[in-house]
């Protein structure tokens, strides 16, 4: 395996061992005791194999500071709780209205609908939860910017918002710029804000806050384009659920705009925006270079 | 006006003003922007003359350590997000399927699932947000514990998870001890947790804190037993919704199995154990006092 596959499967398995304990009734806590349908439903929307691509920028962030992984874990845990109720979610009839979820039936197919609405509303608060714990960062200053972060990535004017414009964007006209901020919002925020997270437990100063943004936004748009990538091009076998729905859906992507072979050149450069913006750190930066380099590669 | 009436109307403006000044897309903040229709859903889920029961609580709780209204108001609108969340989520076809609230089409009807969805989703996060912002609280140690403290009485130990209890309920028999533990979570976790903020903007020791705690938890339950009670008793136009509808879906309630008289006379009983919990705390406390009164008054 190369390195960052090592880092890969690294995050993903500590990851998966946190989610399993965490996702307990003993554990959640609350004054009362969390149903066990709804533990099972939060359960099998995150217990699933997921990269856990968001933990690992947590993660390789933090690093840049000289920051280990067991410290930054429960903050990495935080993001992919909020990922996985995005999923959920987006998964609903109502709104993309898939059955299928890296290979497996989506939560409202496994459980129903309501019990889909109600695990993700349950990851999501959960996640908040995480990060107001002392275990997350020992300085209370810190977790509080991590609340606001992981609020900001993910609320109206981020995940959430972008998901909004998306729906919209299948029943009228988007420009290039609409598509972009769409995305930048829908995908784009929750991994700025992964960074950003990281950053934040490392300690890092505004001018180093401000590189690791730039690295995220460009990540993000990299992930993004990707993803679109293989959505046109790859099969539903490879990637665990249904494919080339985007072009059925109507939805508008950078893809079906210019092309995928314009769309891979932009990938590329984008790739080099975000490896440009770490030019001020060290080695300790490099888990952060090969993500970038990953998204690329995945494309192909 | 009594005095309790004053109140509730004093903070009721308060709530709205403060709603409509934060439910904006330059306040809500993010990376991007805000869209248009998700505002203007979160926005008529919220902004539609809501008692403000619970930013009441908040704000009596903490004037019983001697804070005002101006101080505690931010963690008082965070509570009344997640509330408003909750009823835009429950209203949702897949859980209650309500067209009215409030005399107002429920946010489904108005707007689509999706954006209703949506907008219970970013109601939720920006709850969080709010408590992390430096205005909130000036101690970040203490808006920490009002996340802690609010995510777990919204989350799958609290709220989310009493109503998956909720709705297993329609489907099987409960025993009256199943029905108070769902109506606890469901209702009571987000109303014990209103009572706990208050008392952590104010400082309250331990003692005080256990006290309040208590009061919160009798207090939830006669605001429910008074629900139910209202549920068979009025009509759906002094509520505003729909009533009678709890016996229609096969909801079973305390007042489904003990019939109105023997809860009316349990609903005193439980307003006179919230009040007891209080002998600890002078007049600072009688805010909290009338607004138990005021839970028996509002079922006659």
């Amino acid at each position: 395996m190369t390195d960052f596959q090592t880092q890969l499967s690294g995050i993903a398995k500590a990851i998966e061992e946190e989610l399993d304990a965490y996702l307990a009734a003993a554990r959640l806590g609350g004054p009362g005791t969390p149903p066990d349908r709804l533990v099972a439903a939060m359960r099998h929307g995150s217990l699933n194999g997921g990269k856990r691509l968001r933990p690992l920028l947590v993660r390789q962030a933090a690093a840049v500071f000289g920051m280990d992984g067991a410290a930054s874990l429960q903050a990495a845990l935080a993001v992919e709780l909020v990922h996985c109720y995005s999923l959920i979610h987006d998964d609903l009839p109502a709104m993309d209205d898939d059955d299928l979820r890296r290979g497996q039936p989506t939560v409202h197919k496994a459980f129903d609908e309501a019990t889909a609405i109600l695990a993700g509303d349950s990851l999501l608060t959960h996640a908040f939860a995480l990060l107001a714990e002392e275990k997350c960062h020992p300085d209370a200053v810190v977790r509080v910017r991590l609340v606001a972060e992981l609020a900001a990535g993910s609320g109206a004017g981020g995940m959430a918002g972008g998901q909004m414009r998306d729906i919209e964007g299948e029943s009228q006209g988007f420009s290039e710029g609409e598509i972009a901020l769409m995305q930048a919002m829908k995908t784009g925020a929750l991994i700025r804000a992964s960074v950003r997270m990281g950053a934040i437990l490392g300690g890092a100063d505004e001018k180093a806050l401000a590189a690791l943004t730039a690295y995220g936004e460009a990540a993000g748009r990299a992930f993004q384009l990707a993803d679109d990538i293989l959505d046109v091009t790859a099969s539903t076998e490879a990637m665990g659920k249904a494919t080339g729905k985007d072009a059925a859906a109507g939805k508008q992507t950078l893809v079906s705009r210019i092309g995928v072979d314009a769309a891979t050149r932009h990938l590329g450069e984008t790739v080099t925006e975000a490896i440009a913006a770490l030019a001020g750190f060290g080695p300790q930066a490099d888990g952060l270079r090969e993500t970038a380099r990953y998204f690329a590669a995945r494309a192909h």
